[in-house]
């Protein structure tokens, strides 16, 4: 049996998009009200509020209204000034990416690197931070996804804060799938979105903005304004009393809606514990397989996304594809450095069910042996199977 | 009968966001795929050919992944130089918003403003260009919504391609809702959405590019790249056999998908129809009430929404708000200039029916009774009835 | 302009199937779980409390898995004993045909009839049991839909009380849309569904049966059971404890609870305020065209449906395909005896507002008018308006 | 990490209902039109002619507004007069179960029994039939639900035919999963629905209906008519030129509609292939776990359901309830007979794929072993991994 390509797969077990909650989905269809009407003002109040008990914060987040790259791009825009000298934290392929807006509006980027396996030391950069204390801001991302790789952002935090330093942070593929938080960082900006963990398509950007950011940003003189690479326009937004600076994403603000109500419903350590039994089962399955996982080590491998190391000389693309076809199981590619290197399955919002660890593991392990190379499938079935039972 | 404010009203009868059609809302529901899964990029693709078809080009138009506010940033980002001198042609609040933009790209920006309740007189632009044969750059919107006021851009455009120059067209608001095109106008650059007339909700740009624009943009060093601003990151993007520089608005575009379905079977100008015989009922009915429109003349009346002036004296505040709450009918406010002196009755995709204009011309005429000023609401419907039955 | 025959109208203003819910559309497409799931059992026995406050009983309605036809075979197969005495009372079609089902399955069905444009008497029913003691089952319809016509059910029931026999009420049209409840009319079975008013789609019936009918039920060896038509086989069926005798309808079960939870939340006066209201501004509209309504009295005209009298030598089907051709307004035929005589426009649920009665006077008036008969459209349309503005 | 009871399951493994398709899901969202306007006639004309082309029919199957046990009942209703005797075959708890409704209707009901793990010998009714010339019926269920098996109704029909005799079939659960037809089991009413492997929610009945078996019904003086048990009064209802007998459940119609535009389009041959491949792996899985499936041969399985033996001594109810808050899978009980002794697993439309026997054999597996029951958990899914390389 082999699946259409253009057909849409069984399963979708990919890093985001991601398969979203059929209630968002639904959510996503409430009818669209005028963005000045005071019925979607109301709404749109609510759902800053229902975010900010989300991302644990004393005011509501920023929404802006285009897929997190564009909170991104905004926040380095918008933060670092002309004369600003950043460190970039680069341990895989999105910090990398980072550097490149960066140097777009600062002074002098400097980068610290790390092997897109590995993960940045805080200590590294506390030792940066000493020797060029005119450091103005910090970028980290803290799940860089086309490596499956976490770095610490708590301790990263207190170091850049200690410095005096701000932080960006990109939190996208982490937050709602795992304990994090801009306070716990203690972010100047701290980016995220509903289009992971969440269960939304993606649309928005949510961003926690600092006090100190604020009027960094606010001081810079070339920060954007009346544009979407703006913060400063949509800061009040979300208070009904406020007029919006552009149109709202309407749907995608009632499936965020709805996406909070669920995630709030369901209670967030519910949510990350089955994200973590998921991506554990799926890594001991992995490896009970003889592949390995592309993390160096296994406590900075990410809850969210599991990123399968390929074995030497063969090539993920056609085992992705053969997984598609054959078991109709759609899972990520790795992107720029990492593509064809490593395979990625999404443990994100819908499909963070330990049960799909046996579908990524039969499909990946499936696809191996097809294409010829050595996978002991039955036992990594197995291990699935004891760790879903073990738990965490 | 009070109705609520926190309750969404009975009729959205608004200039935008506009009440999206069913099966478009339902659309917007579809799983959603990993978006470098071969059927995801498979859909992609053939919701650029619709668009294709629709907007009666011969390649498929850039997709941004913004409401078109996106797009006419981009648009200004992106083909206006350093060295360029730009006309831009100001009938109304969005004509002056653009020349912000253009003025933030250009080395000079100049301007043809004409009242607000008028349009921009080609024969003036002829003349312009002449004098200024260096500009480089034309830009126009052709139905200036605060307004309700079309420009006629298809004589406008000859007019830019004499001289030379590139036209940039704000449709937004027309497309789809009325003939119209970027080849009739001869635009470089002609931005419109899905979220007005085919009636989605607000969440992307479609946009027309000319070959001659592709290479100015080409050519422009400063033009964004690697940015939500940038047209030519997504150039290629549509086809299949090409990747995504960012994440699409993968539900937005199933919205779009069966927005152009629609839009398709019915029949183009089945829907113009529908449209311009809802505004010419509503403009008769107000005018029959003994109210007057906005637009200085019936021929630059938009068949997209109807702007009605306030008489003497009378807010548009308290009137809306009293029209929400007596008749659960929410119209459009003024923006900007037009804040306060006119309302808006929208008349896009599922509300360009023409016995909506009985319950815009109801809830307009009561209000204003309500709140004292008088006008002749029998009298009104009667002239929505009468237009009603004798069609265009 | 002319619609489209088999594209859907602009506008439904049926009796029934009513344009449902948006909302309750979204919550039909609510994941389908297997009935024996504790999650789904949860969700049912929640749906009939919920039900149980709707309809203002102290125990949960009897739901059955079929729009309110079965509800009404099934009471007249449960209740009626071969040996019963039936009094049928007939002010409509829909009292008439229950005459039919009664005489299946009694001894004898006498009836009270009366014009279908008129109501019952409570004296002639009073004047009827005293002459017929041996009358163990009354029948009669709250609302009978094809004459848009009133019964004084609460009356009616009192009558019965008194004479000790058990009442049988179609209160399908009526309920959810005006006050009334099984105890204010002390019904020994009370049939509705949340078809009409509630603004759900057909499917289901809702029943209140009070402990006298369940005992004569359980008494009569007669009644269905395993069957389609057996209440008693779902009497406990709503406890999250019992199982279903058969597979329940469970997108149905979804819609209603959204329809209930929709229902609660605005408010059951403030839904029935603007049922009343609407239908209010109808009549007068309609007959300030000159143009007559169906019930022979204003008090006895329902508040969710306007039956509207043809004029002499008028044929109500060329009006409707007139109305729905030239406006987009599909409104609802007689049936049998009204057929061709009347034409029925529904307020109930979503279409309960005030300005559909501008909507359906014009499409009346307009149709009229269209086929020779005078109508004066424009004093209708004031009417209506008179009567938004002046309330109930 | 354990499953809340009252929040939905991660997976609905059932047989029936059934997680419905996401399409049909947002199909039943359609606009609810009113029954007799032209554009319902229209796409219920359509609907019909569809499900012709699915059930590989002359002409319109008959459509019922309750989910297939009406059909069932009403089948027994119409069909079986007063002076028939019947033979019904009964090799599971629905064959018996039509058994009491066959009662109901005939003069005398004869039963051919085999154990609930065995199919009925189609040699065994043929000598039946010479027995007892005098059969008018003879009912039988293709897929036994409650037991997983199927009895080879095309042989059996043949036999009926022979005998001159009429055969009613229950098709419900095997229609759509596999290959069958009225036609190729010569049925006299064949009764299915769109609620299992066509991936609808229940609701509705499709019943072919042969000439000789109309004949029949209509020549019965006590078949039902102004019934919801009634076939004769839906016989003309799917022309659009008809009048429905009662208000057909639209949302359901609409869903349906949806199904089988999938359905064709997807193929039935691939969407059998898959219902099959996934019961063949669930078996090889459940086997290799050393656990029995209840049927007793192989070749009487049914590919859209499989129905697991339990070890001795082992109650399926505490396994199901271990697995549902283990890993979150919901699967079936048995029902009456087979109540307790077996747990059935669901392939039926968007479950069958054959990725899910890894979910079905892990959570079975696990629960057994985790209330004392040794299984071979890591052999099991090996099996079912091996099974989907191999295809059927």
């Amino acid at each position: 049996m082999r699946y259409s390509k253009t057909r849409p797969p069984a399963f979708t077990l990919s890093a985001g998009p991601v398969d979203a909650y059929p209630e968002v989905l639904r959510g996503m269809g409430t009818t669209v009200l005028y963005d000045f009407d005071p019925a979607f003002l109301h709404v749109y109040e609510g759902v800053a509020r229902k975010a900010q008990t989300a991302m644990d914060m004393n005011e509501p987040p920023v929404i802006l209204h285009g897929e997190p790259v564009l909170g991104l791009e905004a926040a380095a825009a918008s933060l670092i000034a002309r004369e600003d000298v950043v460190l970039n934290l680069a341990s895989g392929v999105y910090g990398k990416g980072f550097g490149y807006w960066a140097t777009r509006y600062a002074s002098r980027v400097d980068e610290i690197e790390t092997d897109y396996d590995d993960a940045i030391d805080p200590g590294a950069v506390a030792e940066h931070l000493k020797k060029h204390p005119e450091t103005a801001v910090v970028s980290v991302v803290h799940h860089d996804t086309p490596s499956g790789t976490l770095n610490d952002i708590n301790a990263i935090g207190q170091v850049v804060a200690d410095a005096g330093a701000l932080l960006i942070v990109d939190a996208v593929s982490s937050w709602a799938g795992m304990e994090t938080s801009p306070a716990a960082c203690q972010a100047g900006i701290y980016i995220t979105g509903p289009n992971k963990c969440l269960g939304c398509p993606p649309g928005l950007t949510m961003a926690a903005v600092s006090d100190a950011a604020w009027e960094k940003m606010e001081a810079n003189k070339d920060a954007p304004f009346a544009s979407m690479l703006s913060f400063t326009d949509w800061k009040n937004a979300w208070k009904a009393s406020e007029p919006f600076p552009f149109t709202p994403s309407v749907a995608e603000i009632n499936g965020l809606d709805t996406a909070l109500d669920r995630y709030l419903e369901e209670g967030p350590e519910a949510v990350w514990e089955r994200h973590a039994l998921t991506a554990a089962a799926t890594r001991d399955g992995v490896r009970a397989m003889g592949v390995d996982i592309w993390p160096k080590r296994e406590e900075i491998a990410s809850p969210t996304c599991t990123a399968v190391r390929m074995p030497d000389g063969v090539d993920a693309g056609p085992v992705l594809a053969e997984a598609r076809a054959r078991y109709g199981v759609s899972m990520s590619a790795g992107r720029a450095e990492t593509l064809g290197k490593l395979i990625r399955i999404g443990h994100m919002g819908p499909t963070a069910q330990p049960a799909y660890a046996l579908v990524a593991v039969a499909a990946l392990g499936g696809a191996l042996q097809a294409l010829g190379t050595n996978a002991d499938i039955a036992a990594g079935l197995g291990a699935v199977q004891a760790r879903m039972d073990q738990g965490l």
